[in-house]
C-alpha cells in the first residue's frame, strides 16, 4: 500500500538530498563484545531496575522541563496509525500495519439498530503490532546472548510476555525535556540519503550550530527527513528494514557519555543501514538497549517539529510521550508531544 | 476474570463509603431535547470544527500548564492494560480486555530459533477494544439523533470508521492544565457509593475546599474512587455500565459554562448510574459529546495523584494524554500523565 | 508478499493459455432488475427460508454422493491459510491474510516455562477475514438494493453480524455429489486467459465432453486454472478483484435452471473480469446470491483433484465441505474435501 | 458469559447424572514413562510422518467410509463459534471466545456507503483461538520432555508456528468411517458425573451394547453428556479445564491396541478429571498425542447425532471433519460431519 501524506499536504519543491560517505563494515561480534563489556550500565541502578537511562530524570529535569513552554505551541510527533503506515511488503518479524474495525457505527445508529439500548453510539477496536508505528522499544524489546538488561535472563520474555523490562515498568517515566537534532537541515538539505552514517562530531556540531545543548536527562529526538522523502514520494519503499540514514556504531560511546534518557528517530530503526556488520544485524541496538539500557523511539513524525525549530532557532521544548502499559509487552505504540 | 491491584499493594485499611441520596429519574426525552438545544456549540468554532471544546485550549492555556509543574513528579493516570481489566462478563458494547501475544519472544532467542536473522529480539501486538481501559472518547463516539458533534452526520461513521470527529483529529490537542477534584476525600470517604450523584453545587464546594479554580481550558479530572473500591475488592463487579457513582445530568450545564477543554472520571462512564432517565441510556452522554464537543476521559487511575494532592494540597498540574492517531477511530486508549 | 507453491513443487513446464475472447459490457442496472425478478427463488422453500439453492440436496442426494467414494482417495480444496495468500497490496474490502501468533510454543516448553502448569503444549490463534481464502460466501454477503435472500432486509446484517442468512444455517448442508468442470482442459490448455468469459455452451459441452451429468443438488465446481498460474508465477498479482476468467452473467440462467446446490471456483470471485458491466460491479453475484439463492465457493485449490480426474476420466465425487458455524458470519473459511 | 443452547431448544426434562466411582492418584510420572515407551509408535511410519494414526486410513477404509451413508442425514457437530462459548472467566492458557466483527455491513449498504464501489455486500473477519471451540489438537500440541510426535524436536514449534507436526499436514486426512460411543446412554442416564472414568471395558461394552465394531482406522466419537449438561444448565461453569468425566488413563492402550485414528469427545479434554496424577496435568495427553501419535478432537457437539443413533440404532457413519490448513498451527477449529 502506498504511503499517503498523513497530516497535510507536502510541497512539490524537490527536496535536496545529501549524499551519503562510504562507511566501513568493521563492527565485528569481537567490538560489538568489547563495546558492550565497555559501556554497560548493568547494576548503576540497582540489581532491580528496569528503566536504565530513564533514571536520568529526576525532578529537577522535570520541572526544567516545564520552564521549556514558552509559546503554548504542541506538537504531535505520532504517525497515522492505519493501512498506510511503513509495514509494507513483507513485515520484517510478521509486523502489519493496525487493523481497525467497528464494533458499532453511526450508520447502525442510524438505522435505529442500536435504539434497544437507548444510546446511539460508535464503538471500535485495533489489532496492532507494538512497534509497528511511532513507538517505544522496551528494554525487553533486544537481547544480547542470552541476557537483557541489567543482566535479567532473555527467557523472562516468554509467549506471555515480558516478566522483566516490560514497558509497563516506564508508564510514569517518557516526560522530560525534548532537544531536537536535524543533521539533513544542519548539513543544508532536506534529507540524509540512505545509507548516511551519522558521526559523533556530527551530532555535536549540529547541537552547536542549533544553539542547543545536549544534556543529562534528555530526550534526544533526531531527524534524518527519511520519512518526510517517503511521504513526499507516496511510498515507504524499503523503509521498514531496510536501507536507511541513521546512527553510526561509534555513537553507543556518545549516547553513553551524554547519559541522556532516551533517543529518538524518525526512522524505522535509528541506526544506519546497511549496517556497519556483516556479523549483526543492527550491531548498535545490541548494545545501546541491553546493554547501556537506554530507551528508544522510532517512527517519530517530525516534520512539523522540525520547521517550527528552523523557524523560530529553538530547538528545546517539553517532550511527552507516555507508553500504553500494556502489561509484560516489549514496545507501546505511542503519540510523544513536544512543546514549546 | 478478578481485578487485580495493577501497581502496587493496596492498603487493608476498611474504606470507608459516602453514601448515597436518593436521586430522581426526571430526565426524559424531551428533557434531552431542551437541554441540547440551549446547550448546544454547534457551530461555535466554525462548520468544520471537529475537535470541540478542545479549542479553549489555546497557547496562553499552555504556557500556563507548563507553570504548574513545580516539584518534578510525574504520576501515570492509566491503568494497565492486561486480562485483568473491567471488560468482565460479557462484556458491555461486546467490548474485552486487551488481548496481548507475542511474535518473537527471548525463549526464542535463546533457543537460537532467531539467529539466522543475526538479533535476538522479542516482538509483540494487541488486539483491544478502543474504549476497553482508560481511553478518550472521541467527539463520533456519541450521537443525538442521526447527528454527531457539530452536526455532522452520523453516518459519517460507518464501518471503515469515522469520515468526522475522529479522535486522530485531536491528536496535538489533549495537553493543558489539569484539575483534580476528589470528592470523596472533600465528603470525608474513601470512595462514593455507587448510585451517588455529584452536583453542581457539590463541583463547585470540592474546589472551594481544595483551595483550586476551574478555569476556562481545563481538563478536570473527577475522583469518585470506584476504581480503587474495585480494585481493593479484587473485584471489578459491574464497575463497567453497571451501578456506579457520577454526575448528575444537571452538570451538563456546569460543563457548558465552565468552558472546560475535557472532564475525565475514574469510572466507567462519568455519570451516574442508574441513570436519572428511563428513557435514554446515559442521558447525560446525549448532551456533553454530541451537542456541547466536549472530550471525555474514561477509567482513569488515580488512587497515586489524588493521594500526593491529599498530602501537599497542590490540585493542579500540567496534564498531557495523547491519543493514539488511529486514523478513523471513536476512541483511543492512553496513559495520561498528570505532572506537577 | 509473493505466493508459494502451497503444497508440492510445480512443473516447470510451460503453461499453455487459452486465450481470451471479446466479450461485450451489456449488463445495465435494466438488464440486472429484469434477470433478477426472472430467475428469483424467493419464497420457493418459504418465507423463513436461509439456506437456498441447498434445499435442492436431500437424502436421496446424499445417499448418492456416498456411492460417489468408490476408489478411495481423499483430495484437499483448501489452499493454505497464511501470510502468502492472496490478499496482497491494499486487499479488497480491507480483507487481509490471516494472522497465526502463539499462546505458547515448544520453545517455551523446552524452556521449562509452562512446567508450573505440569503439562508442554503449544497453543495458537487466527485473525483472519472469512473471506480471505478458500471459502464460503453466505447468503447475506450480497445484497440487491436493500433486500438480501429470500427478501430479507439487508440491515438484518448490522455491526454484530447477521441476524438472517449467516454462513451457520448452512451448518449440516455443505455436503452432497461433486462435479468437477475443468474449462482449460477440455479446451486443450492449463489456464483462461484473465477476462475469459465462459458461456452457458461452454458448461454444457465441458460436461459433456467430461463424461459427466450435471445434476440437481450438485456441487458443481469449475476450474480455470488462473490460481495454479498464479502459483507457478509465485506472484499473485491482482488475482484478488482484479481481472480473471469466469462465468458470462448469462450462466444466471444456466444456474438456475440447473438448480445446482452450489457453485465453487479456483478464482476470487467466479465471475468473469473484467465484468460485462459498467454499471455494476460483479453483476452475476447481484443475481446469484440474493435472488437465486446459491451458495458460492472461492478460491479453491483445483489442482490436485483435477490432474486425477483427467488421469482417471472421472469427474464426480462426494463433496463435503463444512463451514466454520461461526454465528452470524457473511462467509466462513473451509477447507472441502473432494472424495473419489 | 452464559453458556447458550446453540442450535435447538434443549427438553426441559431433568437430566438423570451417572454416578462417578472413585478413581485413585496412581499415574506417577514413572508410570507415564514407561507407558510412554511402551506404547510409543516413534518410526512406525517413518522417520518423516507428521500424520500418526491417521496413517490407519487407506483407500479401502475410506471406500468403506462411503458405503455407511444409507439414509441420507447429515450431522454437524460444531458447537457455533461465538461469544457464549465455554472459554468463560480466566480461560485456560489464556484462551478465549472467538470475536467475530464487520468490515462491512448491510446496514452500510442501505445507506449508500459502499455505492461508489458498485456493489453491496457484508463482508467480516474473526479472532479466535484455534482451540477455543470444537476442535482437532494437531501432533504438535502436546510435548513428551523436549520430544514431539515422532520423536521431533521440540522447539520446533516457535513462535512463528510449528515447522512438524502442523496441522495443515492432515489437510486430506481427517476422513473415514466414524463410530459413536455414547457411555451414558449405555449406562441407562444422560450423563455422566464429572470425575467419571471410563475403563477399557466399559468402551469395550458398550460397543457391543451398541452393535457396533471400533475397527482399524475409525474414528472414534465418545459422547459423555457433559457439554448437553452445561448447555441444559445454561452455564458451562468449569467445562474448560474443570472437573469432567472422561477417560482413565488406562485407556492409552485401548487406543494404542484398536489402531483407530482418531478419538474425539464433547468434553474440553477427553481425559477424566481430576487427573489420575498430581504429577501431570492431562497425563493421558501426555502419550496419546506425542507417543501413540493419535489425532484428538475436543468439543464435539454430540446431542443430535447421539439421538438419532439411539432411535436407529446404527452407530456407524461416515465421518469427515477437514481441519482448515492454517500453515504452522497446532490446532485448528472445526465443523465435523456425521453421514449416515
Amino acid at each position: 500500500m502506498a504511503a499517503r501524506a498523513p497530516m497535510r499536504p507536502l510541497g512539490t519543491r524537490p527536496l535536496k538530498m545529501i549524499k551519503k560517505k562510504p562507511i566501513k563494515t568493521w563492527v565485528t561480534l569481537d567490538v560489538i563484545e568489547k563495546t558492550g563489556k565497555k559501556l554497560s550500565n548493568w547494576g548503576k541502578w540497582g540489581p532491580k531496575d528496569e528503566v536504565g537511562t530513564l533514571n536520568f530524570v529526576g525532578p529537577k529535569e522535570l520541572v526544567n522541563a516545564g520552564k521549556m513552554i514558552k509559546q503554548g505551541k504542541a506538537f504531535s510527533l505520532g504517525l497515522p496509525f492505519d493501512q498506510n503506515g511503513p509495514q509494507v511488503g513483507s513485515g520484517w518479524g510478521r509486523r502489519f500495519n493496525p487493523i481497525h474495525a467497528m464494533l458499532a457505527s453511526g450508520v447502525d445508529a442510524v438505522a435505529g439498530r442500536l435504539d434497544s439500548g437507548k444510546i446511539r453510539y460508535a464503538d471500535d477496536f485495533v489489532m496492532m503490532p507494538l512497534q509497528c508505528g511511532t513507538q517505544w522499544d522496551a528494554l525487553g524489546h533486544i537481547f544480547y546472548g542470552d541476557k537483557m538488561w541489567n543482566g535479567y535472563d532473555a527467557r523472562l520474555v516468554d509467549s506471555t510476555g515480558a516478566k522483566k523490562n516490560g514497558i509497563h515498568k516506564t508508564r510514569d517515566r517518557m516526560v522530560g525535556r525534548g532537544v531536537l537534532l536535524d543533521i539533513p537541515r544542519f548539513l543544508g538539505g532536506d534529507y540524509l540519503e540512505d545509507g548516511y552514517g551519522i558521526s559523533n562530531a556530527e551530532l555535536d556540531a549540529c547541537a552547536k550550530a542549533q544553539g542547543v545543548e545536549v544534556r543529562r536527562g534528555d530526550f534526544v529526538i533526531v531527524r534524518t527527513g527519511q520519512m518526510e522523502r517517503c511521504l513526499a514520494q507516496g511510498d515507504w519503499g524499503a523503509y521498514a528494514a531496510g536501507d536507511a540514514p541513521g546512527l553510526r556504531f561509534e555513537t553507543c560511546e556518545w549516547i553513553h557519555q551524554k547519559e541522556i534518557a532516551a533517543i529518538c528517530f524518525d526512522t524505522w530503526g535509528c541506526e544506519v543501514r546497511p549496517n556497519e556488520s556483516t556479523e549483526a544485524f543492527q550491531p548498535w541496538h545490541w548494545i545501546v538497549i541491553p546493554m547501556i539500557g537506554i530507551t528508544m523511539g522510532e517512527i517519530f513524525y517530525l516534520k512539523d517539529l522540525a520547521a517550527d525549530c528552523a523557524a523560530d532557532r529553538v530547538y528545546e521544548f517539553m517532550f511527552c510521550g507516555p507508553p500504553l502499559p500494556i502489561t509484560g509487552a516489549v514496545g507501546s505504540p505511542i503519540n510523544p508531544m513536544a512543546i514549546k
